[in-house]
């Protein structure tokens, strides 16, 4: 099978770009001493998980019960759910931790704290939990000079439930716009949670797992002296929004949406495909930097960028195709059933829209077929 | 069961509101003596199909031919896939047609016509194509006045397809910021469709069906006259882009998003959710309104707003809630476990994240659950 037997619109995955991702990614957190738990929340796919794991039962990190399920299904044990824990979901964890699941969950307060202790009771082992630490001001998190995070380590381990250690995501350096100012964030993160972990160990409180991440920071991070494992997702395939911040180039970008010419509208400039936000979410990420890249960066069928060539707009199984100057004479002749590749603004939106990769090595021969899966 | 013993997020669907939407829908189109032909890529489901259709066996809009596959294996037989076709779907058109769907395709050029025809010479019976018609300077068709309409005409018929009329979507409606507006635009959207079928018949093409629609048109239209059916949506769930455009009320809203309080960031006003972009889509439309609706506005469980309580701000699992001004003493007391519904920007678009609607009549408990499906 080759990209023109394909239905249009498909996801297809380049592997032979995957795997140098992986490898860099890889190679780059050998040489800083620590261990790798990959967010299979960007590809949800246990094919591709494989080709990022240290070994067939992981460690990784997952955003959803549901990813939990699937990668314990498919011999996967070692999980950290990387979102706060809410009630309703620890009977879930208990029955994935009789199935076999080492899971750990994280919070970042008291009252979390003690539904987890709550929990515990009703499990064989008590529930390991990670404090989640706010390194940046993004999100989630105890700030770091918090005396909360000692009352919340008080809360779990005199209750039971087991402390891990810290976690945290400096979400903060997807708006850095200089590579020192990723580099600056990169030691803000790992410092956040080097210095709570030095302080629950002051205090007599296990930390024995220090844990960062987020694919700018990690990409330039240059000593994580104290970090034990570091998460990343969007690495594995890249994106225009990561090429735009100077993490990776376009040509590392190894996700795309295959999509055929449908028409033209040629007094406008305009080529219609069938491939509109449905197909490449509706995630608009590069229109805050400066290259906006539309709904994605049009490439040949072969993958190769036909220079200023955008999704200028979308509908919901629509696109528009455009060059980026609105100037008609500029978009390339692209006759009705042209197949084009489009770029995403962010893997993990576009990925998400679909259920299976295409998988290509730099060519137009589909090698393999991928099942993915969304939802909760 | 009950919306709390739900696992978060989860879509949660109001039946009632639902039905007083269809009823009003259809009773309007009733007055005004068309057909409804509803578009079932907002639902994606047989079980509000069916509450929208006229037959069990349709007829309906489809914007994939997975759509189309899902409602023929429920009996839905008389379909319209209203993009404009691919080469490399034929093929499967032609297998949709041999299942037994009465199926038509749309177009609007003469390449795609003559792969039409090509692909009649394989068909047991001729292929039946509608010409798509731009009454808006939206997105895709042929202009009013461009005689390719009687030149694309002529190839389907005398190739052998079969010529079943025009339709058209005034998308533009979207962008009306008045009533009178979005009436105008009806009478734009009905005029250019009625006004090309009459250029057909003059020539003596034949035109059976002229089909136009979008919720805001079909909402306001006051004279459908030389129209034969009518295409909306969205208009089942309704949604806050909707609402902010004079559609319908936040209280016509059917669909929301169930999320559990995970966290706060007290100092900021915030609380946390595990409803991120992934469950709401990263649809922002109202951004461009004069309410801007983050990425949702904020009920409590049963459903009811809570002022201006909005999702400002969302990560792929994380949903950040905070007061519209910003004012942290004007953010509800929200303990870790609350449940909120979010009400969407874009119901088509949160829809789609989601593979299931737990189905409620204005209160707590889930009546049943409704499956769904997205992709292709």
């Amino acid at each position: 099978m080759n990209l023109p037997d394909l239905e249009t619109p498909a996801l297809v995955l380049d592997e032979a770009r995957m795997t140098r991702n992986i490898d860099r990614m890889r190679s780059h957190l050998d040489e800083l001493g620590v261990s790798f738990r990959p967010h299979v929340k960007t590809c949800k796919s246990i094919d591709v998980a494989r080709r990022m794991m240290a070994t067939p039962s992981g460690p990784v990190t997952v955003s959803t019960l549901k990813e939990a399920e699937y990668f314990l299904a498919n011999g996967v044990s070692d999980i950290l759910y990387a979102v706060g824990i809410a009630p309703n979901k620890l009977g879930h964890v208990l029955a994935l931790g009789a199935k076999g699941a080492k899971i750990k969950v994280i919070l970042d307060n008291v009252e979390a704290a003690r539904v987890v202790v709550a929990a515990s009771r009703d499990a064989t082992a008590p529930l390991e939990a990670l404090i989640e630490i706010d390194s940046d001001g993004h999100r989630s998190g105890v700030q770091p000079g918090d005396p909360l995070l000692l009352e919340i380590a008080g809360a779990l381990e005199s209750g039971g439930a087991r402390l891990a250690g810290v976690m945290t995501h400096a979400g903060s350096s997807y708006n850095c716009t200089t590579v020192d100012a990723i580099r600056a964030m990169a030691e803000q993160e790992s410092d956040a949670a080097v210095s709570c972990a030095r302080r629950l160990r002051d205090a007599g409180y296990p930390s024995p797992t220090v844990s960062v991440g987020s694919t700018p920071t990690a990409t330039f991070a240059r000593d994580l002296t104290g970090v034990t494992e570091v998460r990343t997702g969007v690495f594995v395939f890249f994106d225009l929004f990561m090429a735009g911040l100077g993490v990776c180039r376009t040509s590392d970008i190894a996700l795309s949406v295959l999509t055929s010419v449908i028409g033209h509208q040629r007094d406008k400039g305009w080529a219609i495909v069938d491939a509109g936000w449905m197909a490449m979410s509706r995630d608009r990420g590069t229109a805050k930097q400066v290259v906006d890249q539309g709904y994605g960066l049009v490439c040949d069928v072969n993958g190769k960028p036909m220079g200023d060539i955008l999704m200028i707009d979308a509908n919901q199984e629509h696109g528009i195709i455009a060059h980026r100057s609105g100037d008609p004479a500029r978009l390339p002749d692209l006759p009705v059933g042209t197949l084009l590749r489009v770029l995403p603004n962010h893997a993990c939106a576009t990925g998400a829209q679909h259920d299976r990769y295409h998988v290509v090595q730099e060519d137009q021969r589909v090698a393999a077929v991928w099942p993915r899966f969304s939802g909760w």
